[in-house]
């Protein structure tokens, strides 16, 4: 079973997303275990404070590193892992990829640290923090609905956690193509049609054209993912195709 | 007010999110109005079946078309705004930056379409969606929380939204370099120090600690990010040094 303990502040944000859909079964199976921790219950001075003034002036508060310290020690000895990865959530960390997901897939205990508008005292990183992780190129206003993303990408991996509809082998990322194009019934709807193809029956045809599409995806829409792939013959003509048109 | 609609078959995973923190507090204020709809019940079929077996065969589910765009149309004419965008979270869209968030932010109708496992019928990618996102190379289980994250980031950039403490003007990519080290009382906390000169009290050599340190951070993590970048000749001469350590 693998342990997720989050640290945050507002632990009632996280009781949508895990109480729903694959993240509550993982948990009703016993797959996955979460622990909100709201780390004001470790602060050590009586008003219960969490954050302070950042050092050499300036707009924001700075999360203190006593309170985040003790949670993530008292955490750690609770739990029977030997070396758990601790997650910082923040602008500044590694971008997240689904590389990253499969390789935290494997992991027994995560601890996430979420900060809320808060800057994190460079302490924490520097000391405490295993792994600090960016979801992408925009600011938010905590780390909240970062861990929910990063928790999501990474239970559905965990072997026995989704089900034979909800299958990931072909993922867009896990294949290094973006998924071509998918239709279901009507053949016509509103005067838009499927392509004729897909009605065909014909099953090699059809796996040509979504193995073209999704090539063709990818070189209109993310040419970069092009590049860390070995292409077949057959792809670097349909390459050279879109190439022309 | 900014309308926000979410189509969604899970209107529960949001409640936590937009029921905590600065999502609730621009509600609260009357600048933005969520709307969660669940587009199972534009369905025109009595068992509110919304999706379907892909054309071509294949695993998965395929959203169909009739509810989704049903549902669409309906919003947009129960609403007072022109041209929502309407938005569909993928890993197929375009990749969602800080600059795509500022740009919604001055919308006034945003509709977004969440799937979850399935696939959409390829129709509402190309006749109703004006916008596909995708926030970050990793798979979801569903569109629902890139939605969130969205949201979070777009909401908190609308004027009045966030107060003084919650202040956006030093967001790291809003200033486009990251944020440099933070740091708060105590100075030594359990043998760990905070560096000199922020504890100096001289301004200008705080300024200039926190601008240097800064530009390393982006220097050693995100080095494409200073590609972007007109930089100052003093940051020039940092980055010679930081290239020589």
């Amino acid at each position: 079973m693998m342990k997720i303990d989050i640290l945050t502040l507002f632990p009632q944000m996280f009781s949508g997303v895990l109480g729903e859909s694959i993240l509550k079964k993982a948990s009703e199976k016993q797959i996955v275990k979460y622990n909100l921790v709201n780390f004001r219950d470790y602060a050590d001075n009586k008003h219960g404070t969490v954050d302070d003034y950042p050092y050499g002036g300036g707009a924001g508060m700075v999360l203190k590193p006593q309170p985040i310290f003790d949670a993530v020690t008292d955490l750690k000895e609770k739990s029977h892992s030997t070396n758990p990865k601790v997650i910082l959530l923040c602008p500044q960390g590694e971008r997240y990829t689904q590389r990253k997901a499969e390789q935290l897939a494997c992991e027994d205990h995560l601890i996430f640290i979420c900060g809320h508008y808060e800057g994190y005292d460079e302490r924490i990183r520097q000391y405490l923090v295993t792994d600090e992780i960016s979801i992408g190129d925009y600011v938010l206003t905590g780390g909240e609905l970062a861990a929910m993303v990063v928790i999501d990408s990474v239970v559905r991996l965990i072997p026995k956690v989704l089900g034979n509809n909800e299958s990931h082998v072909n993922d867009s990322f896990s294949t290094r193509l973006l998924e071509h194009p998918h239709y279901t019934r009507p053949a016509e709807f509103r005067g838009m049609k499927v392509p004729e193809t897909l009605l065909s029956g014909n099953h090699r045809l059809i796996d040509d054209w979504r193995e073209k599409e999704s090539l063709r995806r990818t070189f209109l829409r993310r040419p970069d993912l092009l590049k860390e792939l070995e292409l077949t013959d057959k792809q670097k003509k349909w390459l050279q195709e879109f190439e022309k048109q």
